[in-house]
């Protein structure tokens, strides 16, 4: 299991800073969507050059011009890179070969993805496929990923497949996880927003040899 | 009816440069996604600050964190922000109330969006609404408007709907979209990548008027 600190609205300063005492416990790195759209691949660079042994995951969210977007992160430094699981088939399958001709992964963020569409995607065995409750979902509707049962859909349950989870997951949410044991665990406020970020990160990381 | 030059796959010098010769036949200027994801907001102000009189559109594709990202680059100089119709009601609702506040535009790029969210849509009647071929249904399964019947879905085919379409269109197309006369016609590399791009925007800007 995989620990992704999700960084965002931040400055590429401050996202830099804030990975450093929290790095030691944490595997992945995501710049962000709101750091990718504020700074452009600035970020990407940033904290690649700041996180040379770490795999930094760029959330592009790509919907379209697929090739193009997912040369310019891997170019910057990254190593996995999102496409928006909605998006035209077209695009994912561009998606994939794009990586697999340089040597990365792709994360696909389920988000608002229908049924139909996923049974679609399932055949993309390498794909990382990221369960996702969203920012605006949890802000305005008080969604969260539960502490409870994960709802993961029956296309994807199969063995060996690679699930990542996404949503306001807190140390409660994550202990409950680590019975899926998910290939990886996205963490953002719950680390760059504690009182103590190594601590809180220090408690995640336990978490995994659980 | 407007034209909306769209600028992708460009530098930003590159992108100020295109658009000079041809700023007295268009009338609003898209950073495009691609710009915004390899710059940041540095490209929304340098085309605001290169052109003060002519509307900015940030081609944001936000699908989460819609007042972060929508005040972001209203803040840079934006007056119309892109969201995709695909993402969750509540962050295109979250979109259409920031631009409110801010007094600015949304326009929803329906890419991918299914009938039944397009009827949750239908009632933001102060957005436009943008049928949109992308990039990579254009490169890659050969699509583009037609230059025949352009699709409408019923439910957005009511009197003083604000439509935009975008995806490959040539002249042979916006001859024949003039027809539907809509609100905004999205014009990229028939203009950008014509050998005489200012020749090329007079032949779109002279559509208008007949």
């Amino acid at each position: 299991m995989k620990i992704q600190l999700a960084l965002d609205r931040l400055t590429i300063e401050q996202a830099v800073a804030v990975t450093r005492p929290v790095s030691p416990y944490i595997d992945w790195i995501e710049v962000g969507t709101s750091l990718i759209k504020e700074f452009g691949m600035d970020s990407v660079r940033a904290l690649r050059n700041a996180y040379p042994d770490h795999v930094i995951v760029a959330d592009m969210k790509t919907f379209d011009n697929a090739v193009y977007e997912f040369e310019m992160c891997f170019s910057a430094g990254a190593d996995i890179a999102t496409v928006m699981g909605a998006a035209p088939l077209v695009t994912i399958e561009a998606c994939m070969n794009t990586a697999a001709k340089a040597g990365k992964k792709v994360m696909i963020d389920l988000l608002h993805t229908s049924e139909e569409q996923l049974e679609a995607l399932q055949m993309y065995s390498d794909a990382i496929f990221c369960l996702h409750v969203s920012k605006d979902q949890q802000e305005m509707q008080g969604s969260t990923q539960g502490t409870e049962g994960f709802y993961v859909p029956p296309s994807l349950s199969g063995e060996g497949r690679k699930l990542a989870f996404a949503g306001g997951i807190t140390v409660d949410m994550a202990q409950a996880l680590t019975r899926i044991y998910p290939h990886v665990m996205i963490i953002g406020s719950a680390i760059t927003k504690a009182k103590d970020p190594a601590a809180a990160a220090k408690t995640f990381y336990q978490l995994k040899k659980e």
